[in-house]
């Protein structure tokens, strides 16, 4: 008789408690951003599917939720933002200006096996600079992710640089550059299948070079040293080691130095980067994996247009960060400071003027709509963690004073101002 | 051999100027919505088919986006935000208080005709109160609408209601009701097609009844005496009638009388509502129509579930809002106040060192990545409207000091600290 109200596997209701939090964390990313002059854009949840999956045949193409729209075109929903904005710059490169900062909030879609706890539709968060190569723009985005952190309070911080270009060259170096794409498979699971499985793997592939590859990979120590290391096992100084070298020493500069480590493992698998690369952990927390990973690409547009248009960018993986902070971040706040209750529906008007009069004051306020006991009306604030009620009848009104009562331990401030009680309210703000 | 960068009809790419403006607008409403503690909820952008179209068959069917997925569910795109409500109530009603205050803002989707400039891919941005039939909650939604609207800086608001009940009455009253389908479909369109062809399809259903009607919907006047006229051509006083008196005489105590317009040609066509009904116009852009609909209804869930839930609420129409107000509101400030311009490439760790500390500071930062000459960085700036640009060479870094220029004018102030630096481009700081 009834339909069954469910939602798709995979797929999420976020309870006001969980949005909240979600949005407060957009917001403070956001608010971060655009301290950097980055500004917002944004594109359709429905593309081509052309356009999004280009030549395609990927290991992508089968989670792509791909279908024939009432006008027979072969359309799909986006599955990163990523594409879109490769295809965004080629369509509006002469509306636009380089070096151009943007960043990008939006649903994506992948129809991925959800037994591993990943979701169907998640919010990526992504920041790009395109059309520069320089180095500036590579301390750029490692300096607004920090800041980015630094914004959500999240202590432990530690982003751990790569440089795809300069292992590219290492490989080279070996002779075993023919075997690239699957020596990057391997070597971007090893965190995933432990030193054993990748030595055995990478043997398969490599013979004699796996034991080098694995010891280029583990390389560690202070940021100089591991950077001068590399450069040796990659044949000596190149324009990726002095790159490398460059960002280490500013970063150290910026007072950033405790937070970047360079870590040769960081590889990002079959991405299209060519240069810097990056992924972020939260100490103790690493067992939930990058929350913020990127780096440098050569080109994005190739696809779409004969402009060539390098760039450096990162995604806020935003699941995971509220995993991970949920563990330790106190309860959302109340959505409001006041409650006032309906004593006498005549007054009803003067309620909602009271209301309007708090919320000028600063306070957020709502009114009890339904005339029933005042008991229940207390339980009904304190559900919804609101810390203050006002009560106020028809003889405060005619005085007009109100009072207050602090629903914690039920204390009282009996005909005080609306004045007074904005102040008692604000010294507990909802958070 | 490229892939032409385009997208599908009805579709929209936002650019940072659109972007920007569409998220201001956004924060200020949702910002309002808070201070009435309103909650944020999320839901799916697809569901199953047979939860957002129901038992279906509408007109509203054959512009769903639907297919099926890759386990075979025939899955749907949402058409708006109140369907997945009513599935979110009844599935989540033992996680959730009443009344239930919450708004959603969200992309839905309609295979629409694109003719009439609507798109296929829009922002709605809902609010409702569920879990009460009361007045007060009728009178909150009004002046929430308001608050909303005062926030925005929009003048000249005026809010249309009637009731959708009291219609249903003088319908009753007339011995008209079986037609009631018919006549609610017309009266909808009087605003487009005229009152001549609205009288002319009337006689065609009802005969004689159709000046009756018409009348009805036309009469005007101050807001107590069109609810006393109304109620004597329903066939007097009614529960209904009451509830009207009531939203009049409380609106004109909260000082709203001005904006608030009794306007029995609103009913809301076939929409599920059942008492007070609105619509929003913006004085001098009543062309665009409605910027803020709503209405009450006896119950959203009894799809979902055999337990009833009334509310009232409200739709916010962004794309028609942003539409009206474009025209007359300012240019989006500038992404940043300081372009922090690369004079010395040894110094570029220092450049994003002082950026941090303008930053710090409260000023939106740039830095330009790329050694060209200074007059294309200062280009830069001007094309992005950033209103100063730093200079420091190395002289300026040994002596702690930077160089502002101001680019409207060319005037410099030279030799001063990131301090004063930070002061001067406060005084301009982006809007």
């Amino acid at each position: 008789m009834y339909i069954e109200p469910r939602i798709l596997k995979g797929f999420r209701d976020m309870l006001p408690d969980q949005e909240t939090r979600r949005l407060h964390l957009i917001a403070l990313l956001t608010k971060t951003f655009e301290t950097f002059g980055f500004v917002p854009i944004d594109t359709p949840v429905l593309e081509y599917t052309e356009v999004l999956l280009g030549k395609g045949g990927g290991e992508t193409d089968k989670q792509v939720y791909r279908f024939d729209d009432h006008g027979g075109r072969d359309v799909a929903m986006r599955f990163d933002l990523t594409v879109p904005f490769a295809r965004y710059l080629a369509q509006h490169r002469h509306e636009l200006y380089t070096p151009f900062r943007r960043y990008h909030v939006g649903k994506v879609f992948r129809g991925e096996n959800t037994q591993r706890g990943r979701y169907r539709e998640f919010v990526q968060c992504d920041m790009d600079i395109v059309g520069t190569s320089a180095l500036s723009a590579d301390l750029e985005i490692i300096t607004l992710i920090d800041a980015a952190f630094g914004a959500l309070g999240v202590s432990g911080v530690s982003i751990h640089i790569a440089h795809r270009g300069l292992f590219n060259r290492f490989l080279a170096h070996r002779g075993v550059s023919d075997q690239s794409e699957t020596i990057l498979r391997t070597v971007d699971k090893l965190r995933k299948i432990g030193e054993e499985e990748t030595r055995r793997l990478l043997g398969e592939a490599v013979g004699d070079s796996a034991d080098a590859i694995l010891a280029f990979v583990s390389t560690r120590g202070d940021a100089p040293s591991v950077v001068a290391e590399l450069e040796r096992l990659s044949g000596g100084p190149s324009p990726e080691s002095e790159r490398m070298h460059a960002i280490v020493a500013a970063t150290v500069e910026l007072g950033l130095g405790e937070r970047v480590v360079v870590d040769p493992s960081i590889t990002r698998g079959l991405d299209y980067y060519t240069g810097i690369v990056f992924e972020t952990f939260l100490a103790g927390r690493e067992s939930i994996g990058s929350v913020c990973s990127g780096g440098r690409y050569d080109d994005l547009v190739s696809l779409y247009s004969k402009e060539s248009l390098p760039g450096v960018g990162a995604s806020v993986g935003l699941d995971r960060l509220i995993a991970a902070l949920e563990e330790e971040s106190p309860e959302v706040g109340a959505p409001a400071s006041v409650l006032i209750v309906l004593q006498d529906e005549a007054l009803v008007a003067h309620y909602h003027a009271l209301a309007a009069r708090l919320r000028t004051l600063g306070i957020a306020t709502e009114v009890y709509p339904d005339a029933i006991k005042l008991a229940r009306q207390f339980a009904f604030a304190e559900r919804k963690r609101i810390p203050w009620a006002l009560i106020c009848g028809e003889e405060e009104h005619a005085q007009r004073v109100v009072n207050m009562r602090r629903l914690s331990d039920r204390s009282s401030h009996e005909r005080i101002s609306i004045e007074e009680a904005a102040r008692l309210a604000g010294t507990e703000l909802p958070s």
